[in-house]
């Protein structure tokens, strides 16, 4: 706006110096005793006259224009707090980045953020990226439980409205509901998913399918790829999940049927792409045909502590943002639209799962660089732009803080007990399954060594393990722990790591973003749906024009197109209740403990 | 400033309505053909031009002016987030209280917030106060650890400087910092400290006194009413920790001496309260002569949810904070200088040391009455002020999720197994010790009996306690669990909370304000030194300055006037290191939980 006033100033200009020439002539009469030569019509007071009117009315013109613009400017930043809300919306062509940091609560940041400063010996003060960007958190129940599950938290972000767990944009009455990625594509604009677990798992899906229960994955699979209501909505997908799109008659499937989604696809014009070679053809996106499909993995990409290890096999999570940013930004340069591009960190949740601080610290900092990589294409892209980022949910209920003894703690915990391990307790359990499966009988002896040497020595970067560890890693008795629960275990005590469930907690989590000013409705503590309201928002969409769309269309379909309806979803009304099922239970301790 | 725009532009009115008026009398002389009668010197001609100059030149001044407040406007609010920072401070007299929640993390709300929805019936999108107020995030570890504790924690924010744990406002090379407390005493605000605890517990002491270590409350006790290098700069002190202040000589003393530290504060001008009756006497804080000393117990005033049940002896924290704001505006009303007030929520902290849900929730939500009251105060009072409000960590690492068995646990936790416990842990286990002592040798059967009906069935609302439980509460072996953390675990387990320590953790603490506008600079994630910086620049006082006299009076002052030196202080170099100490524990199970 101070452009505008330029222009305004510099017109009033002439209007005073004309004036002022005026005065010259005047002043030349005084002094000469002679009035200078007229114009015989119009003379020096008619043009005296002239002059004062027309500087009086351009002075009153201006009057009113900045009184306007004040006024305006007064509306639009408002002293007080009150108003901050208003004038955020963009009203040109614009992209909106979209991340989840699935299962991240405000714990796995200070755990992370002092591994880091341990590990790179840098100052106290040192932040993660998304430190810088923190604006607020989101509170994430669900119409079940007070503890959300991703479908229900990501239903939240790509409808707008709660749901129960389980629900892929499905409200708790088993109708569909439009979705922000569905609407973006009707309005005009490209779309993406981006994930490093599988395409079809809760999250992604929330944004272009419609089933009663997540473990759909094999119908979700098929929606993802055009084979719904609405036709194709996402122009590209990068993850992992190969398995749901293979007919059960190859190698690599794990759907119950034989169809061929990836044949479904190609038909639908999808260019398939699958391994290392294939995505560094993509050259991170320049030159991409759309609609991309990209499966690089057969379930979930390994996690980024453990993917390091593997000669580069798999592309990162930065590469495939990196990859879609590229693609989606050059496939709308011509277009008054931009695009809308989900990014989820996915297995920051996994490690929570395995209550892994050694995963989870690195699946963190893979997130933290991707969110670097969109604020650096937002910087240099020329088009309106904003990245927000949430997680649905905290995983783990993990505490940087862990009290191993009866006696009262003192305030540590040991981030460097992190630095040695090389590999997740995922990759150890699973490299020890191999070596039992590929060895002929071994003795117990033989591979309690193996165990020791190389898998919690070299793998994990524990030297101190003892043989009740060992036992504990080793045992495959009714009731034993999962290997992987054990492994994450030894190394979570290390490092004083406290972990209070192998499932989700309710806790609130943080909010991102690289522009407050776009993303000001979303400072503060806010419901998680008002984050798919915001999306909905920033884009201009329409989601209740697209969840009338589905209603005529499904209503033409078989039945089951969303899956089977779940008979048990509870409402809300029923999800307080303790109902004295505890009394079933025996009071054994907590099973995510060693016992010695 | 609207208000400036109104009379600016009825000003310019006349001009324009004395134009239309000489229109008609142009009009008149063009109808009936004849010039009007004009006054004889000055005619038509000469007051049209006059009119017309006055005109213009009315409408330039206010182009200049209107130019000037829409260029201030835009400094003031610039368009983009880069400027944010700008313009927050104000220039006149002004009020700051800073509010601090001890111990109370981010998983302390949700766990509070679904209490109160399950409790009082409402909405699932129902919130606290100050979940309205959240600006963003404090990371708090100290020097000499990644887990501060409160005296580290709350030299941060006195001194604006990291300290190590334990210190009270001394630095790792044990010299006193000043504190802003003192700092704006000298600038001639004046100061308040409220508290639950004892008023010479770390986060009170930090900002009227020096001492090397927290535990010497003693000392604490004398600095805090005056004696010491800078004399007495506080106001108004409500609170508990009677028992520092009293000779040893007395009932009620925990002093090491026979120093009458309440005689000492009367010879300084304290007034002395110790009751309700003359609590009540203060009226709110309407009338009230300061200085103003009020002790109101031996030690820690009594948790919320046991207060309540104890006819109101002990003043509550609502009520001691409006006392502290009434006081301190009224004694403030006529000064160009407004006050500085610490209230502190004490013992939230002290909930999450014992792990108790029912005392955690109760003064949270104590807390957030005082909240509210501070808002309300703020907007009814005519001085400007600010509420900033922290935590100075997370105590007990809690999740609102716990994994009770070693199958995978389905996301629940349950608030309403909370709802008719009416004590703390604390409060039952001392219940039980005073019921043993008082009464003759009891066989087993009857202390089970009253354990079982009285303790756990009446106080914590549990009817289906197992044997077990009532054997671990009456277990008294070595190596017994505290009979609270065995009442807290029951009710914890029933509920589903989680824990991981009886300590503090690493996680960031919430940041909150009455006016985003004022706090500018806290908005987004910042270190814990950072909210001192803010209050220092808030009040626009000199820090350095007071440390400079505290030297210089120090070095006058016997050696130990702050305290036996620390020899241990570890700095931030050695902290990281696991340094292999773990070898050295037992791997026995953590200490938390109950075996059965």
């Amino acid at each position: 706006m101070a452009k505008d006033q330029e222009p305004l100033l510099a017109e009033e200009r002439p209007s005073s110096e004309r004036s002022s020439e005026r005065n010259i002539e005047e002043e030349d009469a005084l002094l000469t005793g002679q009035q200078k030569a007229q114009s015989r019509k119009y003379g020096w007071p008619f043009w005296r006259e002239v002059g004062a009117f027309t500087w009086a009315l351009l002075a009153t013109v201006l009057v009113i224009i900045l009184g306007v613009l004040y006024q305006h400017q007064q509306t639009a930043h408002p002293s007080e707090s009150g108003g901050w809300e208003e004038d955020w919306k963009p009203s040109g062509k614009r992209n909106m980045i979209f991340m989840i940091s699935d299962g991240m609560g405000p714990t796995s940041l200070s755990l992370t953020r002092s591994f880091r400063q341990t590990q790179s010996g840098l100052p106290v003060d040192d932040v993660l990226v998304m430190d810088q960007h923190l604006i607020g958190s989101s509170r994430t129940r669900s119409t079940s439980s007070l503890i959300t599950d991703s479908a229900a938290g990501a239903t939240a972000f790509s409808c707008g409205l709660k749901s129960y767990n389980g629900a892929i944009s499905v409200l708790p009455d088993h109708s569909p509901c439009g979705t922000v990625l569905e609407a973006a594509k009707k309005a005009g604009y490209m779309t993406g998913l981006v994930v490093t677990t599988r395409i079809t798992d809760a999250t992604p899906a929330c944004f272009a399918a419609h089933v009663n229960l997540r473990a759909e994955e094999d119908k979700i699979a098929e929606q993802m790829v055009g084979e719904y209501p609405l036709g194709r909505v996402v122009d590209l997908m990068l993850g992992g999940g190969r398995c749901h799109f293979l007919p059960n008659t190859t190698e690599g499937s794990c759907r119950q049927d034989d169809i061929d989604v990836v044949k479904m696809a190609e038909a639908k014009d999808w260019s398939f792409v699958s391994d290392r070679k294939s995505f560094d053809g993509l050259n991170l996106g320049i030159g991409v045909k759309l609609p991309l499909l990209g499966l690089f993995a057969t379930t979930d990409i390994p996690y980024e502590v453990d993917r390091r290890q593997m000669n580069d096999v798999f592309p990162s999570l930065d590469e495939m943002a990196q990859t879609a940013l590229n693609a989606l930004s050059e496939a709308t340069r011509d277009s008054d639209k931009g695009f809308f591009l989900m990014i989820e960190g996915s297995r920051i949740d996994h490690a929570g799962h395995s209550n892994d601080p050694v995963a989870q610290v690195h699946e963190v900092l893979a997130y933290d660089k991707a969110f670097a990589s969109v604020l650096e294409f937002l910087d240099k892209d020329d088009v309106e732009g904003v990245l927000v980022g949430t997680s649905d949910h905290e995983t783990g209920g993990v505490a940087t803080a862990r009290q191993l003894h009866k006696e009262y703690p003192i305030y540590r915990w040991y981030p460097d007990a992190l630095l040695n391990s090389t590999h997740s307790a995922e990759n150890l359990a699973a490299q020890l399954a191999h070596h039992i499966k590929f060895h002929p009988p071994l003795g117990k002896p033989a591979i309690s060594n193996y165990v020791r040497a190389i898998l919690l020595e070299q793998g994990l970067g524990v030297h101190d393990a003892t043989d009740a560890e060992i036992d504990a890693i080793l045992d495959t008795s009714d009731g034993a722990l999962p290997t992987v629960y054990v492994f994450a275990d030894i190394i979570s005590r290390r490092a004083q790591v406290g972990w209070t469930t192998h499932g989700h907690s309710a806790v609130d989590v943080n909010v991102y973003t690289s522009n407050p000013k776009h993303a000001r409705p979303l400072i503060g503590n806010h419901e998680n749906t008002e984050i798919g309201d915001f999306i909905r928002e920033y884009l201009d969409v329409d989601l209740e024009g697209v969840t009338k769309e589905l209603k005529e269309k499904s209503a033409l379909l078989a039945n089951d197109w969303m899956g089977k309806p779940i008979a048990d979803v509870q409402s809300l009304a029923e999800l307080d209740h303790y109902a004295g099922d505890f009394k079933k239970r025996s009071l054994e301790d907590c099973g995510c403990g060693l016992k010695h």
